[in-house]
């Protein structure tokens, strides 16, 4: 049974959500079917009966399971003979600290890095709430926080030396093989990739080499989305 | 049979090292009885034929394992049937990503808090090694380094964030039991509280919980090892 999922769209149907990624990769992991259903900021309200303020939303028949980490947690629970995407309770534990590490040490240095980019490939209708929610958020314009971007990349490399040490020595975070730690990561940087025109990672760095594979999963299903950068 | 552990000491026998804390609680978690025998930095290249470098190696019977990573994986592989110190396969990669973190994350920003203090509560024997092969790591003097640390405790906060969230979910880095990763980032706690008269963290820090949690483990073992910052 096709899995629906509420997935955060841009204009030209962009594709660029981490949380929404890390859904859509952790289905195709599970070898799920899944319909990402094209969903605008100002379309979230609307999800079927949901009251939802967030997405990713699914629904899997009757069920309806809001969260990226609820619904990680739904998938790896309710399809137990899928291959698994945490590899047992030690491993379920490993994707909850890596999603606290990119919640508290990523996504905030990525943000102030892309957020106005962000904002500009947003769908007209969805571009005045992004700006007025996020301005308040940082209590300056979205502009004033991405300014000067160039010389913070420093510090998102050095916050992802973690990774680097890891996937220089084996394939994933995962091991030889994937698992949801490495959708978590992956996604914070597809989120770059699909959003912003600057380049986060110099072309020497072996974090690449690691990207690559993870765009090059399920037929390149990340790929699919059009890196900006490239543009 | 009894594990022979050689584990750094300063003066007054004073048990502080981060990494050989790793291995003690590690041998503890798995029920193994260790001999941990005291050595100064300026005695690691005594100990008996292994050419090491640093501490901890163990002795096991006719095996000698030194590194702290490769000891947990020795003692994980070479004693299966004692409690899990990483819970699988998928737990292995999670303290594999937890040691990339706590090394590139954790361990330079304490260094840069307490290395002094490091070298105050070394024997005299060891303090100008120490402090010869440190500042020439640094590139400066052990008092430059550490001077205005005052002002590096929020940066030392801030990265504790992502261990801060899962602990304020649930007891330990691996659930409701400790493994592994909940060793590695203690010992980097241990590392301070044992040498440094600096309060690392606030007393309302939730992370608090957490380290009295790990002191307690194993009839108090870590917490045997007196608290500078007490004194």
């Amino acid at each position: 049974m096709t899995i629906v999922v509420y997935d955060l769209a841009g204009r030209d149907d962009l594709r660029f959500s981490p949380n929404c990624w890390r859904t859509r990769l952790a289905l195709a992991h599970k070898g799920l079917v899944a319909d990402p259903v094209a969903t605008r900021f100002t379309e979230i309200g609307e999800i079927r009966g949901s009251g939802q303020k967030t997405v990713p939303v699914i629904e899997d028949g009757a069920n309806t399971v809001a969260d990226s980490w609820e619904i990680a947690n739904y998938l790896e629970d309710s399809y137990p003979d899928a291959r698994t995407l945490f590899g047992g309770d030690a491993g379920r534990e490993y994707a909850r600290f890596v999603q606290a590490w990119v919640q508290t040490q990523i996504h905030p240095r990525l943000a102030r890095l892309i957020i106005k980019d962000v904002h500009d490939i947003l769908a007209p209708e969805d571009q005045a709430y992004f700006r007025e929610s996020r301005e308040r958020l940082f209590g300056r314009s979205l502009e004033d926080v991405q300014a000067g971007r160039e010389a913070r990349l420093e510090d998102l490399h050095n916050a992802l030396a973690p990774v680097r040490l890891v996937v220089s020595q084996q394939p994933f975070l995962g091991g030889d093989q994937p698992l949801y730690p490495d959708y978590l990561v992956f996604s914070a940087l597809q989120w770059g990739r699909t959003t912003s025109t600057l380049q986060l990672l110099p072309v020497d760095d072996p974090l690449n080499v690691w990207v690559e594979s993870c765009l090059d999963l399920y037929d390149g299903l990340a790929r699919s989305a059009p890196a900006r950068t490239a543009a």
